[in-house]
């Protein structure tokens, strides 16, 4: 396995007791994952999707992958949440945060509908002018406000760009198999399309044409990230609920039982910022119900240890941290030696960067600790596409077995349809009126 | 003022009398921050340094920022924590998150020294390549291990590119007046330098030389954020107690008392985002200690309603949400008409997408608001300078008041000296020999 989880740091905060007063939990939520009978059992697609996947359709995704290559110099992916996070997520980690600024045969991406912002559809808009585009939308019904709003504006602009013909080589849809509005407006356009699974909630499809799709336009290996899950599949489900992932998920539900509310993601690369923002909206989208679930929050260390650094150090004493350690590079630079030493750093002149990088977060874990604060440490050694596999299928089945211990349904979020009912009511939506005209009074009133 | 405070959407969560406890904390702290009596009162320089500002050195940081934009493709700018995040929260709200990626007549930006990232290193000095490039170094001591690993390999960099003598426009140091590694080093190889004030935080500094040029440098108006910030000043003093930036600090405060210990800066624009990690650098340092402190995280709605929105909704009831909402854009986009309405969107039709992003803020305020989650608003017109020294200033100066009134000190950071003490203990550095030998041998007890 290409991870490596370490509990060495919690056990001052967490007894071998405690744990094992989560067995029975645990053996049940393993148990209620594998043979489907838990909460919310018709999205556990992902368990098995990366095994049974459509052989076709991913053959597709990578033959597309290479039209929009060579056709294109800007790639718009148009999603919200589940339908963008994971992509970005990727691209990051596996490329770069510098990716769309560095020199490469692949095309740059940018990502849109992920909010209404008028000044970022335009500056994205900008960005496209002069140069060949493609555009995935990402959407299972068609009708998510977000990237209906940006889809609808972004066609006008590739409408006057290219002829109906050219479009259909670059326009893609990543939609219902035979349903909504979006399928049936790429069919009629003859725009290729790709599935978004059923039985799979947007924060698990990263390994389905909704994240596949954009990743391989960067030239990221597809296959070796699915063999990266597959490995990590085969290897949870032979190690049962002595799984690391079976481990992370119980030890994470007795730090939150003893008082530990937040749990703070920390890296220190800046590659992995939007793995944490990917694992945010898995973790708090699926355990925050019911007036439950940790607060998931997310840090960049060391930057981040002058920043919210005090804090964890010193302020209030209920958070946990899981570091997430990169021991390797792509490339290795090393600290050069200076013969005048006028900051005083021989004393680690030659040392390659990632060497000092490892002390830090040594030295890290220890402080923390000293402080208070448990650390789940998870070390892998560089940032390839197995490993970026494998991480989505660990955090993913220890999200499913979390929640499962801390009784939620890990795989709804009814939650994020109250602002939607809202914001119809607000835009006089037909069917809201009511509810529109309760909220105006209110606001009325407020004011 | 550009910016308008709303507690509306507190009023169901902290009564008057619940706030009017808090008058004489406020009264209190309000005096220690205004007569310089309270805890930390050696670093208050912020306070009035926008007026008492070193006009000549302001003459200079724009006549360098000239010559970087004239001689440069790229500006790397060197710093962690204080040093970096002002500058960068400035150029993402003023200009653009997609900056670098723009065509433009100022030089791309990149922030280096923030991490001990190997592969982040390598990357930028990629991007460097064949491009003209200055170098902004920020560090008060010049020996942050950070920012000193990072300036020693791009001087060596530098110094394969350019002649001693075209170093001296290139290379441009901010750091301590008189003293320090970095300040004789600049002294004697002709660099320019700029000062990091003696009474003044990192976190308090973006307003000095230290965010001043490289937001400068970018082609934002310096002078006109000072304006913001003189204006705010100004208000504040003639409003006493009553201004909106106190009212925020003790509403923090009191919604802290009544349990809820985190604080999601929350705002509908993605040029936001840097902005929320200044931000969070300044709350979290500020306050976060003696066990104390309410917890600074970040969300960007509505792309975040779409992953932290779940559990804003319905999860642990022990956050507030403090939203940051621009009303207009720089470039206003309306949502096009469809004849064939397929996506269902033609009831906005023609509506400025800023007033759908108004509406998903108004709707997510009252079902936050329904769902137990206080809402403090501060709302603004559009991202402009003026409006940029204001919020800054808002900020800080808040954040004084609510420190004192916690009854801590905002000024000070000890506790970021733990993990810097054992990574020189790890790395070997003379003087930590006995704590190297410590923690080496507790890591190997652990293992």
């Amino acid at each position: 396995m290409k991870l490596k989880l370490n509990l060495d740091y919690i056990e001052n905060f967490v007894s071998p007791s405690d744990l094992a007063s989560f067995d029975d939990r645990l053996n049940a939520a393993y148990t209620a994952l594998l043979d489907g009978s838990g909460k919310g059992n018709d999205f556990i697609g992902w368990r098995d999707l990366l095994i049974n996947y459509d052989k076709d359709e991913f053959a597709r995704i990578k033959l597309a992958a290479e039209k929009i290559k060579k056709n294109s110099e800007v790639l718009l992916v148009i999603g919200i949440g589940g339908s963008y996070l994971g992509a970005r997520a990727a691209i990051e980690f596996l490329k770069s945060p510098f990716y769309n600024n560095m020199k490469k045969d692949t095309p740059d991406v940018y990502f849109l509908g992920c909010s209404i912002s008028s000044d970022e559809l335009y500056e994205v808009m900008q960005l496209c002018e002069g140069r060949d585009v493609s555009v995935n939308v990402i959407s299972k019904s068609g009708t998510t406000t977000e990237p209906a709003i940006a889809f609808r504006i972004i066609r006008g602009m590739m409408e006057k760009k290219y002829s109906k013909d050219e479009l259909k080589e670059r326009i893609f849809i990543t939609t219902d198999k035979c349903r909504g509005t979006l399928k049936s407006f790429a069919d009629r356009e003859g725009y290729e399309t790709f599935v978004v699974p059923d039985d799979d909630g947007g924060r698990f499809s990263v390994l389905t044409a909704v994240g596949l799709l954009p990743i391989a336009v960067c030239g990221i290996d597809i296959d070796k990230i699915m063999l990266g899950a597959q490995n990590a599949r085969a290897n949870y489900l032979e190690k049962g609920t002595e799984s690391d992932a079976c481990k992370y998920a119980a030890v994470r539900n007795a730090l939150y039982q003893s008082g530990k509310k937040i749990e703070l993601l920390c890296s220190y690369e800046s590659a992995f910022r939007y793995m944490t923002e990917w694992w945010k909206q898995l973790y708090g989208e699926s355990e925050g119900k019911d007036g439950l679930g940790i607060f998931p929050a997310s840090v960049v260390f060391t930057t981040d240890l002058h920043s919210m650094g005090q804090y964890i150090q010193d302020g209030e004493r209920t958070l946990f941290e899981t570091v997430v350690m990169q021991n390797g590079a792509k490339n290795i630079v090393n600290v050069p030696y200076d013969e005048e030493n006028l900051d005083g750093l021989n004393f680690i002149a030659e040392m390659p960067v990632t060497e000092v990088n490892k002390k830090a977060f040594l030295g890290t874990l220890l402080a923390h600790n000293d402080g208070g604060v448990p650390n789940i440490v998870i070390e892998y050694e560089t940032r390839d596409e197995e490993t970026f596999g494998e991480m989505v299928y660990f955090f993913e089945f220890a999200c499913g077995i979390s929640a499962y211990i801390l009784d939620v349904n890990p795989f709804n979020q009814p939650g994020v349809e109250a602002y939607k009912k809202n914001m119809f009511a607000l835009l006089g939506k037909p069917g809201y009126e009511e509810l529109g005209k309760e909220l105006r009074s209110r606001i009325e009133n407020i004011k």
